[in-house]
C-alpha cells in the first residue's frame, strides 16, 4: 500500500525521468526494499515537493552539491539527466559544474564535466539509437 | 593598475554586496594582497560574469555547495547574503538548504538553516538600525 | 496534527534526551518549522525505528559518521550524549571515537575526544547542580 | 623480526577474515612495505585490541564512518566483509549503512548499500564454488 | 589570442608533462573548451607561476592535498606523475602518501598508494616500450 | 615506561615546537591518556621519522591536506607554526595554503589564509611579550 507521500514523490520522479528513476528504484530493492521506498517518500514526496523553489533549480542545486561533495558519482550523473529534463540548458548545467571550481577545486569541476559529457552523449547514442 | 577582469569580478560583487565583499577582501589583504586579487578576478571575473546562467542560480548553487560541504561557515554566511541580493527570497534560501539533508545529510542542512537564522537575523539588525 | 511517523521518531528522541532533543526541535522551528517536523520523522520515526539494529549501536555508529566527517560539531556534541543514554559507557564512546583515527585521520579523532571532554564536563556540571 | 604490536594486530586480522587480510597486505608490501606493516600494527595492534569494544561494535562504526565518507570504496567493500565476520547479521550491516543517509545523505547510503550487494553476492558465488 | 597568463600556465604545464597536460585539456576541449582555457591561467597561470615556492614542493602538496582529499582519482594520478618530472623522487612521493594516513585516515592513504604503484607501473611499460 | 618509538617521536615534535606539544598532549591526557601516547608514537615516532622526506616537507604537506580538509581548524593553526618551526619561510606557508584554493577551492584557501594570519598575530604578540 503506497504512502500519500510515496505517490507525491513518484510524481517527482516521473516528471525527471520515470525509466531512469524505476531503473535505480528496482536495484535498490534487490538489496533493501524500505530503502527504495524511503528515497521515493523524502527526497522526494516531502522536499521536492515542497512549494517554494521550482524543480530546475532544485536540480541544477543538486548537481551543484554532488559535483562539489565528489563522492558520488552514479548520482551526479542521475541527476545531470535529470536536471535536463527538468528544463535546465546543457549549457546551464555546464555553467554550475564549472562553477563548482570556486567553490570545491578544479578536480572537483573536472569530474563533473567529465560525468556531463558522458550523460550528453549517452542521450545522444539513445536518441540515435530510437 | 586593475586588469578588465578585476573590473568586471568587481562589478559582481559590487552587484551582490559592496559592503561585504570589500570586508572580504580588506580582511584577505592585510595578509595576502595577490590572493584578495584573486578572488575577484577568478570567480567574479571569470566565472560568475560568464553569460549561460543568471546571479540568482549561481548564488544559490553556491549556497548548495557550502551547505552540503560543511566545512566553511564564513563563506557560506556571506553566500547567504548573497543569494538574497541577487533576488531569491528568504523562502528560496531556505528550500535550498533544507534539501541538502538529501545530498549531504541532515547535520549539513542543520548548520545550513542555523547560518540562515544567523543572517536574517543580522539583516533585520542593520535595518532596525537605520 | 502528528503523524505517526512523528510520534515514533519522537519516542524515540524521548528515550535519548527529551530536554536535548526539544532544545534542537525549539531552535529549528525557529528558522524552520517543517524542517524541524522532519527530522522527527525520517532520521527517528522511520530509521531509528525500525528493528534490526539496537538503539545502543545506532548511537555509537552516529558518534563514528560524526567524528569522521568532523564537519557537523553540534550534532557530534548532542548524539555523544544520546550515546551514553542509550546505553553506552564512556569508554566505550571514546573507544569509537579514537577507532577514527584509523579511518578518518588524527585530526578527526582529536575533535571528536575535545567533544567527548566537553560533553562529560558539561553532564559532571549538571549533576552536580541538581 | 615481528613486533608484539605486529603479532597482536594480526590475531585481529585473521579474526576477520585471514584470506582478504592477506590479500590486501601482499597488495600493499609491492609498493610500500613498511606500510603494510603499520596497517597491522597500529589500527589493529593499538586500537582494534584495546578492551572496551567488542570487535562486532568496532566493525559496524568502521562501516558507518566508510560508508559516510564515501571515498574509500575497496576498504568499504572489505570491511563489510569483515563485519559479517565479527558476528553482525546482514541485516545489521543494512541497517548501519541505510542509517548513514541521516548523517551523510542519500547517496553515501546508496552507493553503501551497492558495495553490500556486491559484497553479499560475492560471499553467495565462494560458497555456491566451495 | 593567447593571454600572457595562458602563455605561463602553459610552461609550467610542459615542464610538468606536456604529453599528459595536452591529453587532460583535449579531453576538456571537448566538453568546456572555457574551462580548459581556465586550467591553463588559473591554477599554472596564476598560482604554480608565482616566486616564493618551488616546482616540487607545490607538486607534493598537490598529492598531499588529492591523497587525503580522496575523492578525485584522476587528478591524482595526473600530479603523482607530475610530482616525479618536477624532481621529486618515487619515495618522497610515497612518503607523503603515507604520511596522509595521519591526517585523512588510512584508507585514503592505502589508495593513494595502490595510485602510485598504478602509475610507476605505466611509467615502467612507457620506458619498456620505447 | 617509553616506548623507543615514543622517544623517537617526541624528539620530533621537540624539534617542531615543545611547548605547543605538550600542551596539546596535556589536553588529550585528560581525557584519553593513551590516545597521546599514540599521537606521538605512530604520526612522528613512526612517520615523521622516516628518512626519505625531510621534516619542512612534511610540515608543508601537513598544511597543505589540513587546508584541503577545512574541517580541522585547532589541527592546521598548530601545523602552520609547526611549518615554520621546520624551517618553511611565511612566504612558503601562504603559497601553499594559497595553492590549496586549486585543489579544494576558494573558500578551504581562504580560512587557510585566516589561520595563518592569526597564527602569526599570536607569534608577534609572544614575541613582543618577551
Amino acid at each position: 500500500m503506497e504512502s500519500e507521500r510515496y505517490r507525491r514523490g513518484w510524481e517527482v520522479l516521473r516528471a525527471l525521468d520515470p525509466v531512469q528513476s524505476e531503473k535505480v528504484l528496482a536495484n535498490l530493492r534487490e538489496i533493501a526494499p524500505d530503502f527504495a521506498k524511503y528515497v521515493v517518500e523524502f527526497p522526494f514526496g516531502d522536499i521536492y515537493s515542497r512549494p517554494g523553489l521550482d524543480l530546475k533549480t532544485r536540480e541544477l542545486t543538486a548537481v551543484a552539491a554532488l559535483t562539489a561533495m565528489g563522492n558520488a558519482s552514479p548520482q551526479l550523473n542521475v541527476h545531470i539527466g535529470y536536471a535536463l529534463n527538468a528544463g535546465s540548458s546543457r549549457e546551464e548545467v555546464l555553467e554550475v559544474i564549472m562553477q563548482m571550481a570556486v567553490y570545491a577545486g578544479f578536480p572537483a569541476a573536472l569530474n563533473g564535466l567529465y560525468a556531463a559529457k558522458e550523460v550528453f552523449q549517452q542521450l545522444r547514442e539513445n536518441t540515435a539509437g530510437q
